[in-house]
């Protein structure tokens, strides 16, 4: 089993001016893949607040993505509040460097070349026909803001990222949550390696509760599902 | 000026299985009454995850809001989470207990009940038409989930938090970042109480990008304004 954690950067998030889809696509991505999301955390563009939040992901997961604050202007400082989090120095990394000047077809400007500043041992990776590779500072991979560009980034990586696979049931019912929990929570106590989820909706009549059961464990999850239909009096 | 962090509590969004629409809501919401959102942290279902980030969100920000795990089933664990963040004792409360009797018009389950345990020193408030108050320990305020529910809470207690709501400005260019980036980096650096923002988009040809600028000072904002149309070349 594997685990993950996303670091958001951007202030367009926090103000609320743009949703952050990028988060949501990665995590259904990453449960089709078999590897636990953890932790999401959006920070704003501050050097000290990303690089706080990279050290405390890159220690709690093993895989960290970042996505936002890439670019070449001056509010793109995810780079260097990565190479703050692990104490590392940016440096000119040459392969980027002939990229830049490559993709511009000249003398890029200052702010271009920019991109090329990593944190010192970064890898790249050159999958598939990336345009321009993902970077990888320890277990740190950092893909751009745009989600169009995340996406398309993240399938060209997502073969490196896989565990087993995690299965899932549901059940709906019309009782309360109030009258069910004693029983929901004895099913948990007798199989804690079913994470039993429980969540109303008040939305529409009737009111109901679909229950959720998952785990890599399928006996467990068949033996859990079997009781809570029983004593739920479901069909 | 004053600062807001959220704390989303749910496996199910970790799980890219239901996509958090409440703090994009809470963000906009924020904005609109000058609080300065500064961190949106998703943890699970898991009371030591949730008491540490609870922890780091107060003392980071003025107003903690979270959301999410505050029913009567097994996996509604946020009471205890914010109890242990501040190394409180969960302690039945006689106004909660009273109003779940009053209810349920009869006796609650234990399950129920539990919902009346929280945190030593907990206020209750019962702003509007509120048929459950907004349960606060210290500076962290306790949200359902769902979010209709979620929203219409937060509405009758919104009136409470407030400031000078931030102005913004948007200009539109055809450059590309990396051309205009100096020019952007300069008038950050002379106007560093306005937060300028760039957001290129590649979807749509033709490509462009998005410049923003945030301030509290108007006059600064109209300043940088003027200056960035004039070094940008635009009407």
């Amino acid at each position: 089993m594997s685990t993950a954690a996303v670091v958001v950067i951007g202030d367009e998030i926090l103000s609320g001016k743009v949703v952050d889809c990028n988060s949501p696509w990665l995590a259904a991505q990453l449960r089709t893949r078999g590897v636990d999301l953890v932790r999401i955390c959006v920070v704003p563009d501050v050097i000290d607040a990303i690089a706080e939040e990279v050290a405390r992901a890159s220690a709690c997961a093993d895989h960290v993505f970042t996505t936002g604050g890439v670019g070449p202007t001056h509010d793109d400082i995810t780079l260097a509040g990565i190479a703050e989090a692990f104490g590392l120095a940016l440096v000119r990394h040459p392969e980027l460097e002939a990229l830049l000047h490559e993709k511009v077809g000249g003398q890029p400007t200052d702010a271009a070349l920019r991109m090329a500043d990593v944190p010192e041992g970064t890898q790249l990776w050159w999958d598939g026909d990336l345009f321009f590779p993902v970077v990888v500072v320890r277990n740190v991979h950092i893909f751009p803001g745009v989600p169009s560009l995340f996406q398309r980034k993240f399938e060209e990586v997502a073969h490196r990222f896989s565990g087993t696979v995690v299965s899932s049931r549901q059940l709906v019912t019309y009782e309360r949550e109030s009258i069910i929990a004693a029983r929901l929570g004895e099913a948990q106590a007798r199989w804690p390696q079913v994470a039993i989820g429980s969540y109303p909706q008040f939305d529409q009549k009737p009111w109901s509760v679909t229950i959720t059961m998952d785990s890599r464990d399928l006996d467990a999850l068949d033996a859990c599902e079997v009781a809570l239909r029983e004593v739920l009096e479901l069909a």
